[in-house]
């Protein structure tokens, strides 16, 4: 690589512009440490005139990206726009087409395109970085591929969205429902304040659990069909019966292998206080690898906003400017193979299952009655009643019992007059 | 570098043997993720004939290292031996000079000659590689180096020494003195056999505190006299108490910057049970990074054993058959500066002080007076009566105060015929 380092930026949302700043402020250091000087040719945004806190020199702005590649040289392009298709795609693969480095914080992008963009990468003999796509600023990524590189990763899991992390955490700490703590979140930059969505309904962290997956297991990224279920159901009541027993609600993403098949999944868990992985609070990520001779290794860390992704932005440039080029999954496209997936109808669990119910005799037998038909035994029952109201709620903690027997199970309630609303199930994690 | 790779091992200790298993086992992997293939080319052991679980051939074992230089072409050695001079430095040394990779877990040899091997290592255009030598399997210092280059560290601590982790945690699970559980740590393999001096005295985690300063602050090692403790007089005693005010006793490594002077330190310390810091419990090792924009980063793992330390082995033999040459503390020797040391005596900390004392009247006071001379306020007395030999324990909590009058104003005790022993100190961790 020569030494004067021609840098593109598409995007200039919050983590755009504090990158601009970051590369700006520590040109210095960059070259340091790598010996390459560093220089932003072009910059591209959809508005030039959109009020930002610097000015940006116009023969570097471009409004259309597409052009930067005719009228630029250009040697490391970064995207952050975000789409996992259209114009974010198009231009990470005209870069890696055009022999530019690309490094990108885009999840949702790798998730759903990597394993082609990473064969375009390898044929072209550039680097697709994307550490910063998973975790934020903890540099799990560099940590699977270079790190434990030759352990036997068994499961990679943790919480991986910071989003719902903070809102769990602070819907227990404030004692206030789940729109109110949204909207704080949202005050405080934690959350989109448009479309939260793909946050809370889990698919943010479901997009990591992939990008972990492939990594973790030198797997082409799957596309199996998986049990992603995020918090929008979660209630203030469960939180705090769920604090009575001891327990706390995390989203967690895990992805396995059992029996030699690949098990992905996001969906809130319940862990004990005492653990490891219900001490992770606020907006802080955590990621857990268990793996051979490794043991179990944990590296936790602000997941989310400007200053940690940057971190990671930053870190890709280095390893690209030292002049690596390494697989973008840690070994080549072709070695990558395909797992078959594990049957999510198998997949096991204790269960919290919270009833509303008409507090009359009977209904509580019927639960349990139902249960026992499809042999769920009962570990524990919390009975609160509504007196005024004259309805109970109903708490129950099964043994374990399997997705689809629980699931053939719980429809059946839906159709009784006593029984509210769909019973809330929240799986244990264990 | 060439296709097929000379590699020799040094030392067949307990993670020598790990280590050449590991690459025996590990061949096929390590050619699939590299490209390249890795043979075997020269052990050496105090005594080929030692009973061991597999056979050596007699033509790749040397009972003189040295002779392998003369004898076979090597490309990557593996030093084992772990002394911090001797034939250890002499062996890595001359490895170096015939420009040989070397890897090593020897953090001994890097904390006292770090900077002139990697000086060393650099002319010749060679890796020099030692992630095993600090927090086992945790890619700690590849972390620092790559994973957040361009953070500014502001300070690095965290549990360093699985050995004492261990004996405090079994201290307070078994109620156990520390002669018994050290006994037991060792009967696990946790604790040298013969000496587990330089882990209890705090050596050993000081070794990879001097290492993570240097990577993190991007200084030279510093030879500065720093305050170094170790759990040897911690007793059960301690634990019981600070248990009963919600701490918990840890052994930190501590390295900063304040006020633009390094400070490095291990010692015990009162850590909340509430912390995270505070639920790293038996061999695990927790290392914790504040850095900006990074915030606050975590990771934890297994810090001791053949397993993890392989582990880290092998990430660095990896890395360099990927062919990155790199600086060993991550840039160039001579643009790491060296920094000021802080002057200890202005360490300043919360105290808790055990005095074991005749249950006379007026020794409270005696105690409570000389501390108000110094001006050192209480936070917090417990006395506890032993009536039956006449005695009392009174425990103080000290609001802040520093290194040096805090050990001016103990000196006094030493005089005292009702005080009858040196006060035990440890210091809050705040």
């Amino acid at each position: 690589m020569k030494n004067l380092v021609n840098i593109a930026i598409i995007g200039l949302g919050q983590i755009g512009i504090y990158l601009y700043n970051e590369l700006r402020s520590k040109k210095k250091e960059i070259e340091r440490k790598t010996g390459k000087k560093i220089n932003i040719a072009a910059i591209s945004a959809r508005n030039r005139n959109k009020k930002r806190r610097f000015q940006i020199q116009k023969n570097i702005f471009f409004k259309k990206p597409i052009q930067i590649f005719r009228d630029k040289k250009i040697d490391v392009l970064f995207e952050c726009i975000g789409q996992s298709d259209g114009i974010s795609k198009k231009i990470v693969e005209t870069a890696l087409k055009n022999k530019i480095h690309v490094i990108t914080p885009n999840k949702a992008l790798i998730a759903k395109h990597g394993d082609r963009l990473a064969k375009l990468a390898e044929k072209n003999n550039v680097n697709l970085e994307f550490e910063a796509s998973v975790a934020g600023g903890i540099p799990i990524l560099r940590t699977i591929k270079e790190g434990l590189a030759t352990n036997k990763i068994d499961k990679v899991y943790g919480i991986l969205n910071g989003t719902t992390n903070y809102i769990l955490s602070e819907m227990e700490n404030s004692n206030e429902n789940f729109n109110k703590v949204l909207q704080k979140a949202q005050q405080l930059g934690y959350a989109e304040p448009g479309n939260p969505k793909l946050d809370l309904n889990g698919f943010d962290a479901f997009a990591k659990v992939r990008i972990l997956s492939a990594l973790s297991f030198n797997t082409k990224i799957s596309k199996h069909k998986c049990i992603m279920q995020g918090i929008e159901n979660i209630d203030l009541k469960d939180i705090k019966i769920a604090g009575q027993l001891g327990l706390r609600v995390k989203l967690l993403g895990i992805s396995q292998i059992i029996n030699n098949r690949l098990f992905e999944t996001v969906h809130p868990c319940l862990v004990s206080k005492n653990t490891y992985i219900g001490n992770v609070n606020g907006v802080m990520n955590a990621v857990i690898i268990e793996g051979k001779p490794i043991g179990e290794s944990v590296l936790q860390g602000e997941g989310a906003g400007p200053g940690p992704t940057s971190s990671s932005l930053l870190s890709d440039l280095l390893s690209i400017l030292r002049g690596n080029i390494k697989y973008p999954f840690g070994l080549s496209s072709k070695k990558r193979k395909s797992l078959k997936s594990f049957n999510n109808d198998n997949y096991t669990n204790s269960l919290y299952l919270r009833f509303e119910v008409n507090d009359k005799q009977g209904v509580l037998s019927l639960i349990t009655n139902r249960l026992a038909k499809y042999k769920i035994s009962v570990k524990r029952i919390i009975q609160t009643p509504d007196k005024k109201n004259k309805k109970a709620t109903i708490v129950i903690i099964t043994h374990k019992t399997s997705e689809k027997n629980a699931s053939n199970c719980l429809t059946i309630f839906r159709k009784n007059k006593n029984i509210l609303r769909a019973p809330t199930l929240i799986r244990l994690y264990n």
